[in-house]
């Protein structure tokens, strides 16, 4: 089945109080979206890229795509105000029938164990959305009050958000929503079930300056380990 | 007003794939309980600190904390069963009225600002209850389905958990409940309301291998911090 990665970096990256945004940080030396377009590009001989970057820099993308291996595999394109409109402009450019893999620009620690997974479940279930359990309680909280929510019932949800594109490509045709946060709640509206699969703790979104001294710490140790 | 910090610290450590509880795994050379401790200390003069152990790792405890400024407004005694009852016998050793922050062993990067933030709360309303926000989307699954909770509503739950003894010696003078997974569950089940308060991201939970890497480098960071 063809595969693509529908990558999306359109953040400003105000939270990391940094006028680059987050997407281009350095992590060992290059961007975060180096590693990511990386994780994907090697995880599948026949994976594609769809790169969606804020319009301002496409350019600057191609120059790091220039770098790569497997950069023909990789299309850039220009995304639009929302996050859902970055993912509807990224499907324009795949081909059906496919598995659409939709995944965080920041999220660059992503294994391909974990981009195989989501693939076999989203063949065989329509959908593949990774999840971890929750290392603290988790309250609920509204007008000043709060309640215990059974922790074990809690998902964090992570990407990539995996779909067959037969119920991808119809639920981006839709209107958008306020409620549409990703691609599950948009998958969702169209009235399909999504399907939770096991998520990594190690696949963190870098928003916070932490985050980002956290992926240089973990990235080393998977270097490590590939090359020890 | 008194200032009792209970560190409960009588986890077995199975998670993190030690023989080694969690709470004695070392950061920079010194157990993780050292720092818990000492944060405490640090706080406030005044402070004193009841560190509950497991029964076998009391003379440990007592040996690591020999080592430290401030030992004598530490008392070490032994947990029970399950965290409901080592915190019982951990407000055997305080006076009241006081405030008693109830904390996490593990949880070594505390600061002393959130320590003195939830004090302030805790004196005014109560009880104060540190949270932070989740960063990812967060869903509740249940049989095998799962559904979106507004994320700007979920409250991911820390300690210190703070309150007032005179709310929360009554609470754990009840019976045991299935449902008492923090304090704050236990002082809401005698009808009192509990209070949060915006936690710290770095305030991490150690509990998988993965964390105690985040702690260590956090901590070299607060090192560097201190020593300007």
């Amino acid at each position: 089945m063809k595969k693509y990665a529908i990558i999306v970096a359109g953040g400003s990256g105000q939270r990391m109080g940094s006028s680059i945004p987050k997407q281009f940080l350095l992590l060992g030396g290059k961007p975060l979206i180096f590693f990511t377009v990386r994780a994907f590009l090697e995880s599948y001989d026949d994976m594609k890229v769809v790169l969606v970057l804020p319009e301002d820099f496409v350019a600057r993308g191609e120059d790091i795509i220039a770098e790569m291996k497997f950069q023909e595999r990789v299309t850039i394109v220009a995304g639009g105000e929302l996050r859902f409109h970055s993912v509807k402009k990224g499907l324009e450019q795949i081909e059906e029938p496919s598995v659409v893999f939709v995944h965080d620009g920041v999220r660059c620690l992503v294994s391909a164990e974990l981009i195989h997974r989501c693939y076999e479940q989203a063949l065989e279930k329509g959908s593949a959305i990774p999840s971890v359990a929750a290392t603290d309680s988790v309250r609920i909280s509204e007008d000043g009050k709060s309640s215990i929510v059974d922790r074990s019932k809690i998902r964090l949800i992570q990407t990539p958000q995996t779909f067959r594109s037969e119920i991808l490509v119809p639920a981006y045709n839709q209107e958008f929503q306020e409620g549409f946060t990703d691609d599950a709640t948009v998958v969702e509206a169209i009235g399909q079930q999504i399907f939770l699969i096991e998520g990594e703790y190690d696949n963190i979104k870098i928003t916070r300056p932490l985050d980002l001294v956290i992926a240089e710490k973990l990235f080393h140790q998977k270097l490590s380990a590939l090359e020890g």
